[in-house]
């Protein structure tokens, strides 16, 4: 086992992977940004470095400063958590060039999966059912339109290196396939620097089903079921939950077997997600597999008792899974709310700032990932995401109500939240119906 | 099922049943001193009612005055939470004349297992083992020196009415019993009004090992494993884990049985708690049955998955239990420590005062029972327990080292604690090989 791991990430997702190491008994290493001096994470690992100012590009996304803190403070290896570095090949490549463990897939698993276009390919070969549509990259509006149009509307177009709802959009005709397919590019080319796209067919009103698997280095894959992720704001996961009211025992067998199928496909290993689309009929379509730990990876933690960082750590030691999937129980609900510093009435702007006063929930089956504190300064250059509140009861309706009362509990003084914003989404009816699809928020919030 | 309950207690509990009632979608009542108009439990309830003074009997201890708030606020029943009046027989018997429901067991079986010799004759004419001691109450210490000369030394003298330590003395010879059961009783008048004393052999360095079980209005009984409670300074618990480190499944399940028999002899309903005495040679011993919920009910929760609040509630409506003793799974291992507001360098001396800071762990597999908040001033009228961190993970090697991470991670500003010395006893290696027994703290921490 490792006997100190650095954590190449901030906020709440370190102090997870920092209270992992300590539960195991390694030490760890935090990196921080000079905007992130009290932070949380930086306050509670067992050594924390600077390496450089605030601007993630000089700091969270620098590979050359964390690779030199990971040598200079003797950590053997790497935890990326989510966002930043965490599916950047490069970066691996790089640790792996240095001898330092990358706690996740290999630089070239990252590689495939992260290009959706051969992660796509990868999935057709597996036999593991795709979304129709376009085979290979396009790079024009004219081309576009002629899949397009072979495909039939509605299509999405989508950037290759897109993500987080960038460089995606709908188009329902060909009249406004062109205008569509340009925004989308341009918004890749600004965002991700590649203007390569491609064009699949529409699902209309799917669920956001995703199957979290375990990985280790012998080809033991597991599937610890499903995440229903279909409260989502413009691609932004806003609540998510697990089982999903959609799936039954066979269904869930049944996807969790291609998400295993799926991830052998990968060559995978350490924990990974596998999204589907799942229409009225209940098909089930690969989107793209997500090749980190994610920000909902509790919920799934809650049903199964397991420790999803605890187990990355394992793996990447080199450790065989110690279960199988007749092992694997699901039992309860757990439903997870992220707590957002930013505005609903004003577009969900951001709202950095200092936290006067904080007072979270607790109690039976309440479990809050967070880095804030009362006093605490959100910086304004990083994720609005401040705080995670997880539910766990013996069913839905239980783990609803006991939402409803936690959110009830929250009290954060000086800053504007989503909380409002999620109280009313989880007593919306359509909501306690469990009839959500990934239009929910755009049907019911954002009419006029 | 309910609408409305009244809670007839303060702090963490209070919140605990809030709590509870909300998730079951049942208005709740806070009743509070008029040193509590800014406790968190005033706050969170639908509606709350000033029944006093701030000292006990003005308030929390007065019955006429917290029937008339449940009767006012049309509440259909009342939970006593522990402590205060959740073992007076005589306010259950005032809440059966008034037709609300006590939630708890009827006043009859408070009043037969409050009086500790009335329970020892039950247990024993159930076969229930009980420690070798007087069948009648002894009044003077002549009496009790001829019947321990009979039991032979070391013997326990204990007051029929004590609890929480109170009226109880160790004798180890003649020549101090006389003195010992003298100040034991005087205590005892003093404290409860009663100078009722008995006298039972004196285990040995024993485990405190309690049943937590569940009974309701038809007859059903299900154990739902032990609690080793151990850690006790001065017969106050402050460290309680699940499962013992100390039973195998033979034993648990065979102490089970006899603590749902137990139950049954007792004509028990509600939750309610079996303790016994474990010496070295794993002989077990009735001690006492707690007929309420405990302070330490959280560990069974854990690893159970049951809600001990709301399952109390349900039965107090009238429902039969929804699972059997087979349905029971122990899974895992759960750890509680109890923050105190005390100074553990001048003999535990309450320490109220205002909490000028606070920041209490989360994550996962951490659950904090609390009613303290950042500027929250602890009265000094009542108990000083202000939080009950609970920890749940795989196996007790790994619930300790997540307490350990969890107890680093407390910030409790402008009032002193217990909590470097909860640090300690968690670190200590006779707790980590888990060989303790109820002298731990005397033993190791109490020596010259």
């Amino acid at each position: 086992m490792f006997q100190k791991i650095l954590i190449a990430n901030r906020g709440e997702i370190a102090v997870r992977i920092i209270r992992a190491c300590r539960e195991l008994g390694i030490k760890s290493v935090a990196v921080y940004s000079e905007a992130d001096r009290e932070a949380l994470h930086t306050q509670l690992a067992d050594e924390a470095i600077c390496i450089g100012k605030a601007s993630p590009a000089d700091s969270y996304l620098n590979m050359e400063r964390i690779l030199s803190a990971t040598i200079a403070s003797k950590a053997e290896a790497i935890h990326p958590g989510f966002g930043f570095l965490s599916e950047n090949s490069k970066f691996v490549e790089m640790c792996e060039k240095c001898n330092v463990t990358f706690i996740g897939p290999s630089s070239e698993v990252i590689h495939r999966m992260g290009d959706k276009q051969e992660a796509r390919k990868t999935m057709m070969n597996a036999g593991v059912p795709v979304v129709p549509g376009t085979k290979e990259a396009v790079f024009s509006a004219k081309e576009g339109q002629k899949l397009a149009d072979e495909i039939g509307y509605p299509v999405m177009i989508k950037a290759a290196s897109g993500g987080g709802g960038k460089g995606m959009r709908i188009s329902r005709s060909a009249q406004d396939f062109s205008d569509n397919f340009k925004v989308a590019q341009q918004e890749s080319v600004n965002g991700f620097g590649d203007d390569t796209m491609y064009i699949e067919k529409y699902v209309e009103s799917p669920r956001h089903i995703e199957f979290q698997i375990l990985a280790d280095k012998f080809g033991n894959v597991v599937s610890l079921g499903e995440r229903d992720c279909s409260i989502q704001r413009r691609h932004q996961k806003m609540i998510e939950e697990s089982p999903s009211a959609a799936l039954d025992e066979k269904l869930r067998k049944k996807m969790g077997e291609v998400a295993v199928k799926a991830a052998k496909a990968a060559n995978y290993e350490s924990a990974g997600t596998i999204e589907f689309l799942l229409d009225k009929e209940k098909n089930f379509y690969f989107m793209e597999m997500n090749t980190r730990i994610q920000v909902e990876h509790p919920v799934t933690e809650m049903v199964t008792g397991l420790d999803l960082i605890k187990e990355q750590i394992t793996i990447a030691a080199g450790e065989p899974l110690r279960f199988k999937q007749k092992d694997i129980k699901i039992s309860g609900h757990a439903i997870e709310c992220r707590l957002n510093a930013e505005d609903p009435s004003r577009n969900f702007m951001p709202c950095p700032g200092k936290i006067e006063y904080l007072h979270l929930p607790g109690g039976n089956g309440i479990r809050i990932d967070s880095a804030i504190y009362s006093g605490y300064v959100i910086p304004p250059y990083y994720d609005s995401m401040i705080a995670k509140i997880i539910v766990f009861a013996k069913d839905r309706a239980s783990a609803i109500a006991k939402m409803r009362s936690a959110l009830g509990e929250v009290n954060v003084d000086g800053i504007v939240t989503n909380l409002d914003y999620q109280y009313e989404i989880i007593n919306h009816p359509v909501f306690l119906a469990g009839e959500v699809n990934t239009h929910f928020i755009q049907d019911y919030f954002e009419h006029e």
